[in-house]
């Protein structure tokens, strides 16, 4: 018999708007799993190895907005869960993880398949309940169900993020024949309405005043879905008062209006006093450009942090003032207060932009084939529709180098792993119809290939694999380079192909080791299919170095 | 520059008894990384998915008895450890696992590949560090030192475990050209001397009365290594006194004189009576057959568990005394004290066992070929020197049906998770020259691949794959094979065979699907290679759920 909690439990999760689950195989969790399955407002897959179930679900809840559910068996599947549980934590996606226990007598007995699996994500949730394992009491039975409530509505609360609900289980664990599912047709719900913080008048009054003493101001977005309100604010801001908008590929808020390039020259050491802002402006989460981070590191401007529940990180170590609003709010607060800035400041960045656009493009028509310069061909011809998923971790800093992308641009940069990128854009593919494109490197590739290893169908998945037989950061950057351990323990060298993986999992497959083989596999590298297709794009790991750095010194050389 | 206390930490470790280190490529963890690969005394590898890089380093520390440091870099890196530190934990493997992170004032900061790091391993390891982070004082130096001692001894302290070190480093993360590494040739070493409890005259002088009142024991010991003292021992009580001994396959202790086909028969319930002990005596960990541990949960007699540190688990829900010694010590002692027990107790089971024995043989003439029958038929032709290792969940059921064996029996029972058998076995093959053998199923088999994903050679290591398609054991308990859910959410049905896999990796591969091609496929399996064999047999889960069912249904009629 499923006892009747399970089933409410799934009912609640039902009419609170939840839609998708994540099932890994498992005996402990049989009642969860059926009571999944058999929900009709709810569409249940499983996935096999719970590391690629994890991050699959996260990649559907990016895009859902809602959270996903996860449910596995006891023991160690709990831990597989985590490096995607930590992901959704600091990229603020909801998931509602649920895991099947031993009921607590028989935690630690020898008695298989048992961990400590209670508060087992540590402080990488926002918050873990233990589920009742007796349901003797009534007051059991609200608990159990105050417990899923309070669980979603802290998942969907800003910021958004993982819970966990630990349930431990007793046989039976599967109902008898004809057993009826009888799922509460109105659930007991409560939810939280949403509210927003607002600046008092009296604040703005002040933050007005402040304004006034400032006329170079910098706007630095950090990662965050597109949003076409913020993005106008922005280019209003920039074009009629002069505000200077940095901003990295994966705020999803470049325009032409924003500084886009930066990560190619920031580091320079003679351009930092012409260009030091009063006030840097930020929102969102993290950035991606090291240069950009250790430019605001040096500022000593004030830093003022947008973020409505009041909570900010001091990322740049200039952090002054935390506004507790949304940014839309603040920005057209701002577009409606703020005094033009200075005219010459915003026209030192934007020609800078201009030049390093300028120099870019002639650049890439004298450097040799390499993945910097595949890169610079094919993503213009990605459509503007797909979802760009990036891998960590020169996948999304190559396409940050390269400037503005009219796809959004999914990454995980929440712990910034290469260990969850594939199975992250493999949930993708289940939430939409549109093409999704994601764009990795050899090594996160590998790292994460059973995200795969599933019977449904992928038609719009188009993979980019960047293969340089390594992890070809390690050569990118100084001080391993110059080791003589760089190749087995930097770089790890690797001589995999992904063609056996490609016929493994009858995925379309092309490989591609120069610029005609390229343009010629993109021209129906789109083209609507039945299988994922992929296309590896073959370099040496030595030459993309090379390359990096000829760009660079040509940039260098423009902007002196 | 890399900083004298890592240089320390890796002299520490070799003075210490280290010979090994697994290595995951990473920035952050290079001073540690270089520093264990220039160490003349320790043989450092690489292996770039940390899940399976963990499971590689228990599966050595299993054979070496000796810690094994597994070192990776900051972020999610150290989570993927985690399903590994937990089966060590509970499997009570020594390793030392070296997380690199970044300093405390870095941590939150929305500054790439950070979590929350310090105990992330919660309870499963036994004790979780945090090194210094500065060492501007000598005290802070001294407790570096202290720390790595500590923490060495801890693992190694029986019950051996993971012990965690958490390392924030600060840049520069690599050493300057032409730096020398100064390992200090006579590190700061403490040790802890090891000792044993004993029980005093006192203790066995009651134990020996009470040993007065009974007439039939049953001994069961739990998962450990081979042990040819206890071994002779188990045989002497057994022939000379009427014990009964009942042995898993885990147990690594079965012989002519042990019960060791229990689990085919042991749930009927008409049994039961004249099988009752009136005592149980226990040592080791856990047990696999699950009618053996509802036998012993019913039988109401007394349960005294050995173990020399006086923790014990109440598997049997029978506990009434704990030993605090070493299992030889009390079976030495009880070979000379226990009077003979009632010797058509113990012809009763050893009738039973003879019966089984005989139903099997027979009953193997007659059945169809299946995963059953060709174990049976391949398990005698494996070479006894070679390492066994098995996976979950059938594999290994499966070896303890078929009863005794003479090769080493290696299972992560610790968690019993499907995680990391490949890499376990892998592991295994870093420690010997002899045959490594892994029996594993499907599922198993493709949830950890990526155990084979770097550049070592494994010619020793050679792999039967049981692939039905599927995660079988689900056809074969009660439950969901009723359930119309079956094949997609527990089962999770997968096409794949394991040849891409072995062309991808270079393994030699051979398929067969009968009896014929089995028998020749084994004629030169066992044949020295360069490279790592897969045997995959072929079969079908619904044959194999049947193939099972008939085995027990003979067994039954037999004993009746």
């Amino acid at each position: 018999m499923i006892i009747q909690p399970i089933l409410d439990l799934v009912a609640i999760c039902a009419k609170k708007g939840i839609e998708h689950a994540i099932l890994s195989p498992g005996s402990r969790c049989a009642p969860l799993t059926l009571a999944f399955a058999r929900h009709p407002d709810i569409h249940s897959r499983t996935i096999s190895d719970e590391r690629s179930a994890a991050f699959i679900g996260l990649g559907m809840a990016q895009q859902l907005g809602q959270p996903v559910v996860l449910v596995c068996t006891s023991g160690s599947a709990a831990l597989n869960y985590y490096p995607a549980v930590a992901e959704a934590f600091f990229q603020q996606v909801p998931l509602l993880i649920l895991t099947a226990d031993r009921p607590a007598e028989w935690i630690d007995q020898w008695d298989g398949q048992t961990i400590f699996q209670p508060e087992a994500y540590g402080k990488h949730v926002k918050k873990s309940f233990q589920f009742p394992d007796s349901f003797a009491n009534d007051e059991q039975v609200w608990h159990a169900g105050r417990i899923v409530n309070e669980a979603i509505n802290l998942a969907k609360q800003f910021p958004a993020g993982p819970v966990h609900i630990n349930i431990p289980l007793r046989e039976p664990f599967y109902p008898s024949e004809n057993e009826a599912f009888n799922y509460p047709e109105n659930p007991r719900e409560f939810t939280t309405v949403s509210s927003q913080t607002q600046l008092s008048e009296e604040s703005l009054k002040h933050i007005k005043n402040r304004l006034n003493d400032v006329s170079r101001i910098l706007i630095v977005p950090g990662q965050q879905k597109p949003n076409s309100q913020l993005q106008s604010l922005l280019d209003q801001v920039s074009k009629n008062l002069n505000v200077v908008i940095v901003t990295d590929t994966i705020s999803n808020l470049q325009s032409e209006s924003t500084i886009n390039l930066h990560d190619h020259w920031l580091g320079g050491e003679n351009l930092h006093q012409s260009l030091t802002p009063d006030l840097v402006i930020s929102f969102g989460k993290s950035v991606i450009s090291k240069s950009l981070k250790q430019f605001l590191r040096r500022t000593g401007s004030s830093h003022w942090h947008i973020q409505p529940d009041g909570q900010a990180k001091d990322t740049y170590q200039q952090l002054t003032r935390i506004l507790a609003c949304s940014p839309v709010q603040f920005l057209n607060w701002l577009s409606q207060n703020l005094p033009i800035q200075n005219e010459k400041y915003y026209s030192r960045w934007m020609g800078l932009e201009r030049t390093v656009q300028n120099t870019l493009a002639k650049t890439f028509n004298e450097v040799d084939f390499g993945e910097y310069s595949a890169l610079h061909f094919l993503l213009p011809k990605i459509p503007t529709q797909t979802k760009l998923h990036l891998a960590n971790s020169m996948a999304v800093r190559y396409v940050n180098f390269l400037g503005k992308r009219s796809q959004e641009i999914i990454c995980n940069r929440g712990t910034s792993g290469i260990d969850g990128s594939n199975s992250t854009a493999v949930g993708c593919t289940f939430t939409t119809k549109e093409p999704v494109t994601l764009i990795t490197g050899d090594m996160a590739f590998f790292y994460d290939r059973n995200a795969f290893w599933h019977n449904y169908s992928m038609p719009n998945l188009r993979i980019i694999i960047l293969n340089n037989h390594a992890g070809g950061i390690f050569r990118l950057i100084d001080g391993p380079a110059k080791q003589p351990e760089l190749e087995e323990f930097f770089e790890t060298k690797q001589k995999l192909s992904a063609n056996h993986l490609a016929e493994e999992f009858g995925f379309f497959y092309i490989k591609v080791k120069n610029h005609q083989e390229l343009e010629s596999a993109l021209i129906d590298f789109y083209e609507p299919s039945i299988h994922p297709k992929i296309l590896e794009i073959e370099t040496s790991s030595p030459k993309n170095a090379e390359i990096l750095k000829q760009v660079k010194e040509k940039i260098r050389l423009a902007i002196q």
